[in-house]
């Protein structure tokens, strides 16, 4: 698994529609083969001097238009340091083929939560473990294509999403430098595994009171990292909560290493 | 112990030298009755533009002149946010009256590292409390003296030190309004029990590594806090590789709340 070459030279990344927004960050959307994303470069972006790219992560099942808002936010923060930013569907999202395997394990946190027993690893491992293997090449096949742009260049980062993603990502894939992960999704045992085998720098945002995340687990991830620089910062507050603050650390982590 | 009421007016504040530092810094040695301490103003701070003042706490026992080349890149660091800082020499330390309580706590302490047996509550209790309840009226005396002088004024900050030192003060000192904790000395229960009743924003940072620390404890003690605003940081490595990005988050929280 973490010898997965990176995808075929065959993936065709497609632009839809492109649309500058107010503050000169572009937008465009694309598809990548039959995964879609979008792709904001600043201004700034030229291929002259060329943009370091952060890739967005995203919370698995709730997909790009509901996330959008919080997504086009990050952008434009990023924009104003320098970054072009990407993100793309998450399987199963929006109008991707749902996984009925995910459905099912969805079904059963739901039901344990419900009745107020504890998530088994059984269920973490159905829930997160085919998302991670689907995703992880998706989005090295990402890598693939948005830095051939001339207007993109130089080190890669990857920030947030579902945190099993950006573990494995982190292991597997060398264009990616710096890793900026929210300690707010299950923890498979595997991923503590993985982790071990992360050596870039990480920057570990946790929730303290996440109504839904065990915080001993983000720990335990936090101190399984390989890497021989890295932070962890817990805010007071619950999973949406994130403080401005937090964000503009996370930035500034990214600055650190891209820039 | 809560409702200690401040020092008492007749403490004396008597200035002894007076150094500029080269970067514009006033670096002022003073008496607070037998208390020595340091003072530094950054070059902007003047009667129609006061400084807010931010006290710098110590480690135990190693007093200032060994601390000074560190508490004067803090100072300097400081002055460039437009801050004064300020440090007492602690308790039993430098040439103030050592505490034999203390020492046999000191001692008893090695002796159980050095055994490899843990390090008892009544053995912290014995090393800490008694510094907390004399350290923590030094402060506060502090507090009635300086922001008496025309160039210093604004809301006050805590920064380092002893925590179960910062804690108290941060509990009980109306004055200080933010408090950047370093949790990196022994936590006794009954600090713990005063980190209920601190509210004001905190900034802890942890050293994910540190040789002579219990993690644990640091994670109880960030739990424990009554604040709203509360975050921990914490670095990879041991007690004296705080890296440099960790002072300047440290920084920026003072200057959110302080400035």
């Amino acid at each position: 698994m973490h010898a997965t070459p990176s995808s075929t030279p065959s993936t065709t990344l497609t632009f839809t529609t492109e649309q500058p927004l107010d503050d000169g960050v572009l937008e465009r959307r694309f598809t990548l083969d039959d995964v879609p994303g979008v792709l904001w470069t600043p201004a700034t972006a030229m291929p002259s001097d060329p943009a370091p790219l952060i890739l967005l992560g995203q919370p698995g099942g709730l997909g790009t238009e509901r996330m959008y808002p919080r997504l086009v936010a990050r952008a434009r923060g990023a924009a104003t340091e320098g970054f072009a930013t990407a993100t793309i569907e998450p399987p199963g999202a929006g109008d991707r083929p749902r996984d009925p395997g995910a459905d099912r394990a969805r079904a059963d946190l739901r039901e344990a939560l419900a009745a107020g027993r504890p998530v088994t690893d059984d269920i973490v491992d159905r829930l997160i473990l085919p998302l991670v293997d689907q995703a992880v090449p998706e989005w090295r096949a990402t890598l693939d294509a948005l830095p051939e742009l001339p207007e993109i260049g130089g080190p890669v980062g990857f920030s947030g999403g579902v945190v099993a993603v950006g573990v494995r990502l982190a292991a597997v894939e060398p264009r990616i430098r710096a890793a900026g992960l929210f300690a707010g999704s299950y923890v498979p045992r595997a991923t503590l595994e993985e982790a071990r085998r992360v050596t870039i720098p990480v920057h570990v945002l946790l929730q303290w009171d996440d109504e839904g995340n065990d915080r001993q687990a983000a720990l335990d991830l936090f101190d399984a990292f390989g890497s021989t620089e890295k932070t962890l910062q817990a805010n007071l507050g619950g999973h949406t909560g994130v403080p401005a603050h937090a964000a503009e650390d996370a930035g500034r982590f990214f600055a650190r290493h891209l820039l």
